[in-house]
């Protein structure tokens, strides 16, 4: 139902910026020859995020959580490996096919990296701009008074058990502001989310 | 395995903003006897979100939603019948064990109301202090430079289809205010997780 024909019109796109609109003029059994009839070119998000997450045991909510952060729009997704991350089994075929999928819906022109497996240790010394750690602890400020627009963030958001304190220590050595994410209990993917829909609203 | 023995304490809430401190003190094959030993109350938030949103025929979508909401918090779901509204077989039972449970483990004291089949037509009368309807047009502004905080607000998000222009213009006449919400084609069920955050970042 869904199969094109000669004379139909695509829109191609490799997800660093170029969208070519394409027309069909053959179709084999082998291949389907297009010809391009125009290009156009978008600029790379000025401001971007970086979104750092523990994985979970539950796929499915990682999953979900990475199509509507592609939707919102994210240029970095990377999974941290915490002190109380579970053993998760991460599809990265299966994600890169969601960021595609999603990134074509949402008419997001760049599709985010991903990167798997990284030690919370490493991914501290990442340099944006802002970096912020979740933290569920009375203290922390709220993301809301926080949270500056115009800046590359960097966001780590920790699994279920939360970060240990050590962790948080080290990344406030790292230039890290802990950040709570209001009065509620979300979830890992919830976090993912909010953060990331919470860096949208101050950079729309 | 996660089953209850005399002696362990348990957290009783009736969504109503009042959580009870139990101790079980006895269990027959019929029922689990308890004893409260605490309660306390909490305040109803004192700003409110109404978030009206067309149903979807993929199910999964929406109880996804709603799940998230819950745990962002939101005091009223509302299922709106617009011109372009799929048929949709939404399940009542199914939602609201999603929200108790969702709650539950947001720790949202006060559980949302939902109501289902309400006409576009009637629930543009709700007479909320910050009307907003969610709409893809050029002209609209982004909810970044509209939505204010601490007034009680009521959002509209369309079906796939999106609104009608004649729905939008009825919703205007009626004091909603059209809002992108940003650069991106959002899902319907990702353009009411975004609605909620923006909400939340407002009023955290």
């Amino acid at each position: 139902m869904l199969r094109h024909k000669v004379g139909d019109m695509l829109n191609v796109m490799n997800g660093q910026g170029i969208v070519a609109q394409v027309k069909i003029v053959g179709i084999t059994k082998r291949e389907t020859i297009g010809k391009v009839q125009s290009i156009q070119e978008f600029d790379v998000p000025k401001i971007k995020i970086r979104l750092a997450i523990s994985p979970l045991k539950n796929n499915d909510r990682i999953e979900w959580m990475v199509e509507k952060i592609c939707e919102m729009g994210v240029q970095e997704i990377c999974f941290i490996q915490c002190e109380r991350t579970e053993r998760a089994h991460l599809k990265p075929d299966r994600l890169n096919r969601i960021i595609q999928s999603a990134c074509k819906q949402a008419k997001q022109f760049w599709f985010p990296t991903i990167v798997f497996d990284v030690a919370f240790m490493e991914e501290v010394k990442q340099g944006f701009e802002q970096r912020l750690i979740a933290y569920c602890d009375e203290k922390t400020l709220d993301i809301t008074s926080v949270l500056k627009s115009n800046l590359d963030t960097h966001i780590l958001i920790g699994p279920e058990g939360d970060f240990t304190s050590e962790e948080v220590d080290r990344a406030t050595l790292s230039g890290f502001v802990p950040v709570s994410l209001g009065a509620s209990r979300l979830r890992t993917e919830t976090a993912g989310l909010y953060a990331t829909a919470a860096f949208k609203f101050v950079n729309p």
